[in-house]
């Protein structure tokens, strides 16, 4: 297969965690006989810093051209201070999202038996967790009308989503259900939101279609709890933009392997792979970075051209390193530790 | 003092465990001098039942013409599977803080040293938890227009504050902060939505007035996280409606303590007191709940009143019933429990 990927190594110590998911990328595409073409392009607060803008149109044109799009992480601490700053580097990320059409992001929380000890829940709650968030990621609050009137002293942001909104991620809900255990959460807040109601009718009347999927409807504060009480419970979870937001993040911290977690934002055409963990601006250069959760998402993106055999090499050789030792300093336990790129290199010639 | 109460019992058990908060208000009444009037009123599934609607006008001028109201749960599963019913307990439950004007929901989670064992999470990150959640009650978007367009197809709810909403509960917030770790976070999403722009803003502008208070400003989806990671590294926190809901719960549930945990919703005027546990139907006439967190949320309202002898008198029982076992099932551990009956006896006895 050719493969043309566009490469976001955006800020902080994305341009070296994505360094390791290229060679390791490479190293499978060699073995399997695929050919790779990176074509790198500036995100963040590194295209503001070099062009003003931290989504440019050239970005863009790449990205629409590719097969997939290889993400690092974005955010300066020089931007945080001031929310409402005329460009973020934030800004980008929901323009891109927005523009390439990424409307679902799929977001796996699961355990490693080597890692069970680094999670802040008990073992016996965290033992065999192993669910996905299925976020809307184009619609809701976050893209709503938003404004002040009254001469600022009323801010306000609308949250809308369409019927088709809704099932088009659902359908990505109940198919990916069915490829794993079969239970499908719709989480909602039915209780007060009509554009919760509208989730929930809707969801419902998609049932029939999956006969095999049991489906459950929660309310976001029960699952904001079940969460951290019984997250082995939970198989595919999908919800709606802002309610993504926060439980994706309260999910990944569950498992004590956030900087493992990869991620996927999915639409009609092209995919999305980053890390979840962030810039991360104060490791930035120095070699420390974890790469794994840069690489597991390249794993996630050749299963996403159903290259199922490349994925599971890239997750092989990530839980040998686990378990042989072949760990940054965050894993190490005061123990021997080696480089993000030493890392790299190890898992790309273990493939 | 001469105290004239609203008992709301509500749903479920309801009824069970605000006859001991009564039983234990009343003693405290004896011991200190105090005379209590208590009224009951129909609210909840209770009052859709007898009345056709959750919080009837009795009701509420029962509530108005009372001092503070002692709530107990409501809610009932005959409802939940269709949240579009018209008429539904939780209605009563908006209308009741937007009649009342109860604008801050205090949430408190601490831990007790007997309890530790019960949380999800491991010993060393939640002993010493301490924090208070102020969410705001009566706006956002679950009081902005909502509903349908486009023949249905089209959901919307509208998020909209006042800089005026988010002063009188920040207000709350520092002054709270002030009686306690002099520790203010301001819960937002401001890189997105304007609406947590003018909550950050708000707040920012009244630092000066706190000059002893450190302010913090995070992100819900971080606090999210933080929650679950360094429950005790949080003092009072701030936030909007349903960044409330969501966030209270979560960490309702880290101190393992959820069948203890009170709670106070404040206005300019009246206050009201119900633990944070919900109806329970399924324990409702068994003589089995836990009355221990509507206890406490009697002593919260007599601290609202500056009775904090009072209040600490049931604190201090409470206490003393965990650490010689007159609980519930739920905390016995399989060894000997207490019927809901009992241990209010036993608690009135002992004040
Ligand atoms: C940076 C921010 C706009 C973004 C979001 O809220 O979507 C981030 O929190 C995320 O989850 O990717
Ligand atoms: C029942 C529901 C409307 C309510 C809310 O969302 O406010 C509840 O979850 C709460 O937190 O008191």
């Amino acid at each position: 297969m050719k493969l043309n990927i566009a490469l976001l190594a955006g800020d902080g110590i994305g341009p070296e965690v994505i360094d390791q998911a290229v060679k390791v990328s490479n190293a499978v595409a060699s073995k399997f006989g695929h050919e790779i073409t990176w074509k790198p392009a500036l995100t963040g607060a590194t295209a503001i810093d070099a062009v003003g803008e931290p989504y440019p149109d050239e970005t863009h044109e790449i990205c629409k051209s590719s097969d997939a799009v290889l993400f690092g992480a974005i955010g300066h601490p020089k931007f945080d201070n001031d929310p409402s700053a005329k460009v973020r580097p934030e800004q980008g990320l929901l323009k891109m999202r927005k523009a390439l059409g990424l409307f679902a992001n799929v977001r796996p929380t699961f355990t490693f038996p080597s890692l069970l000890d680094k999670s802040p829940l008990k073992k016996e709650r965290i033992e065999g967790t192993d669910l996905v968030f299925l976020r809307e990621l184009t619609g809701g609050i976050y893209f709503g009308e938003k404004g002040r009137r009254e001469e600022g002293e009323t801010a306000y942001d609308n949250c809308v989503y369409t019927r088709e909104e809704v099932k088009r991620l659902a359908k990505k809900g109940f198919e990916l259900a069915m490829t794993r255990g079969k239970k499908l959460c719709c989480v909602d807040k039915a209780n007060v939101l009509e554009t919760s109601r509208l989730w929930r009718e809707t969801v419902q009347a998609m049932e029939k279609d999956y006969p095999e999927v049991e489906v459950s409807y929660e309310f976001v504060d029960a699952v904001a709890m079940r969460l951290v009480q019984w997250p082995n419970s939970y198989d595919v979870l999908i919800t709606e933009n802002l309610f993504g937001d926060i439980l994706t993040d309260e999910a990944s911290v569950i498992s004590g392997s956030m900087g493992l977690m990869p991620s996927a934002s999915l639409g009609s055409d092209i995919g999305l792979f980053e890390p979840i963990h962030g810039s991360y601006p104060q490791a930035a250069g120095k070699n420390i970075a974890n790469p794994m959760a840069t690489v597991l998402s390249a794993a996630m993106m050749f299963e996403n051209f159903s290259l199922h055999a490349e994925g599971k090499a890239i997750r092989e050789v990530v839980n040998k390193a686990l378990n042989e030792g072949m760990v940054t300093e965050d894993l190490a336990d005061g123990g021997k530790s080696y480089g993000t790129s030493e890392v790299g290199d190890w898992l790309a010639s273990n493939i």
